[in-house]
């Protein structure tokens, strides 16, 4: 996949992680790099990280930087993204523009009704995108030249987008090492709100109900609630931006969502009342249906077994573990380490395909690892 | 913490994931371990994978055990614990019973009764416990010895518990390497409700929208919706039985918790008519506060850094990242695998101490790791 980039001169708009990421990896790529941000100081700590020059507005160089530009990255936050893709669309006639926010309809329907019905340049020249990466928070102090690698980056055409263009920045997207993922601005929109944004509410909801619980009962928290809140420590305000931005396609998600708590709440009362349990477990059911739909690690939906192994809590215990896994010529497709309050060990969940897990089991007992659990 | 079993002769009702793990771990702490299940075939396997011998009634040899079983221990789903509970506390005069079971308040409630009012031998010889181990399903053969180890395990005295069995039953757990944690059963209801079973219905609820969700849309699920929605993979059989006894204490939380959901949706619709987003910021940050909240690794609730590395799909690669981590003396406080649908590389998130993330992230990036990410 030794594909050339399309663009050798592009200018940035906005260096947080996004657009700093973005830099990072363009001038690896070997592609001309200015920058811009409303702050000038940030702007400069992106440019001291190597994610490009930074542009001052002097006429000259101005003009010939102007008149050079052959792509626009727009990754300023989703409230003003649209306003700057218009700007941009007028300030740099021969290039081409792209918006990297996590919203599409909003943005690309604002750029597309801000360009005068006859100018149809501008609205050939611009196309929505999204990539799905990263933490979306941190400043281009957590910006990396891999961040991108791996990671499924939305492009979101619409009817007037000259298929070149489509082509030129997917070809962009491919060399910062990500996937390409084609859908209009409103099937991007209904998936992040199902995938991300409603997800992102529920942790929320969740964890506001933390505030007021006792410090005795935080002491049996388990992994559980770790993984069901740890979203909802991200950035507010950036979430509050996104979340208006999408409220289209979130509020019918929300409502359903409570639909199903609102089902959950009457089967689990008529349990107790009643001490009629089918209604429950069928609900229960229902949840462990929908998490089977989630695709795993390769894109498939095959099932996995976990294998808990026990290990001391000093460093260098899990580098021996997964050197065992790995000697053992078993391919991980997940772990994650889970922690103990108060206790001196910790647990490693490994993820393996079912056919090696017995085996696995076996082999990491005999050379002496704890097992503490396993499941398929 | 070398400390002697208080118990020398167990008897375990109830081989399943619990019943079967606490018999390796007596057997294997030197008790003379006999186990009863209602399925004399699950009972078989228990003892075939070494946590005791099957008690079959024959008569000398029942009376026998009957008359020198020092503690049962009943490990069957919450609907019959206390049924079973009573039984043993008649079967066996001479014993102290435990059960095991995720509900407290009903299953002590029940027992005590039971109990006729001038049968105070039997109200004094009974003591809930519940170890927060494992993931309460799987059967015998996914026992394991070491599944308590670093576990807390909470036990709920009433009254008229004796100081006696406290000490002997903590002793129990602690030999298990177990932590205790005492509790009244409805404080332990309480709190399994807030930290365990809203969140399982949480979890379930919203996993239920992903049975209409299309593949385009779950092929850009990320990390934060496979996390939010694991749990509700469980089994919802055993789950319909905890929730139903714990409804008393989970109804309330649940009707909380639609309250916050209605605040959420309330703000972002404001958001989203009027273009206010203060509410919904305010909202979402009340979820951060209550993530805050919940204890770390060591009990404390000092805030971690995170730091993304990319490895290639290949066996052996997470054992030399961590054995560079290890080199680095670096100690981890967690760590995950994060999936890429259809990418041949995968992320490492290592959460180590805000002192030393810096400097790893250079020695790493040093050693010729692609880092993918940093936040503090």
């Amino acid at each position: 996949m030794s594909e050339s980039l399309p663009f050798s001169r592009v200018h940035i708009v906005g260096t947080g992680l996004l657009g700093t990421s973005i830099g990072l990896a363009l001038v690896e790529a070997g592609a001309q790099v200015t920058l811009e941000d409303q702050s000038p100081s940030r702007a400069a700590l992106a440019a001291e990280y190597g994610a490009g020059s930074v542009h001052t507005a002097v006429s000259r160089e101005h003009d010939e930087l102007a008149a050079n530009v052959e792509l626009v990255v727009v990754a300023t936050p989703p409230d003003v993204t649209a306003t700057v893709v218009s700007h941009a669309l007028a300030k740099y006639p021969q290039a081409m523009v792209i918006d990297v926010a996590s919203v599409k309809s909003s943005v690309v329907d604002a750029v597309m009704a801000s360009a005068s019905p006859d100018d149809s340049g501008a609205r050939k020249r611009f196309l929505g995108t999204h990539p799905m990466a990263g933490r979306e928070r941190g400043g281009p102090t957590s910006a990396r030249v891999d961040l991108f690698t791996g990671r499924p980056w939305v492009i979101t055409p619409v009817s007037d987008t000259p298929v070149e263009l489509i082509g030129a920045v997917s070809a962009l997207i491919r060399v910062l090492g990500a996937t390409v993922h084609t859908m209009t601005p409103a099937d991007h929109d209904h998936a992040v709100a199902v995938v991300s944004h409603l997800p992102q509410l529920v942790s929320s909801a969740l964890a506001t109900q933390l505030q007021s619980v006792s410090e005795d009962a935080l002491s049996l928290a388990g992994q559980g609630l770790r993984d069901m809140t740890r979203i909802a420590a991200g950035d507010h305000e950036l979430w509050a931006q996104i979340l208006q931005h999408n409220a289209e396609s979130v509020l019918p998600l929300l409502d359903h969502f409570r639909n199903s708590v609102d089902s959950l709440e009457k089967a689990l009362h008529a349990a107790s009342t009643e001490g009629t349990q089918r209604a429950l477990a069928e609900a229960l059911h229902a949840g462990a249906s929908g998490v089977s739909r989630i695709p795993g690690k390769h894109g498939g939906q095959s099932r996995f077994a976990t294998l808990v192994v026990v290990i001391d809590d000093r460093s260098g215990q899990l580098a021996a573990l997964l050197s065992d896994v790995g000697a053992l010529e078993v391919n991980l497709e997940d772990m994650s380490l889970e922690h103990s309050p108060g206790a001196p060990v910790g647990f490693v969940e490994l993820s393996v395909s079912t056919e090696v897990v017995d085996r696995l089991a076996a082999d990491l007992s005999a050379r002496g690892w704890p097992i503490a659990g396993e499941s398929q």
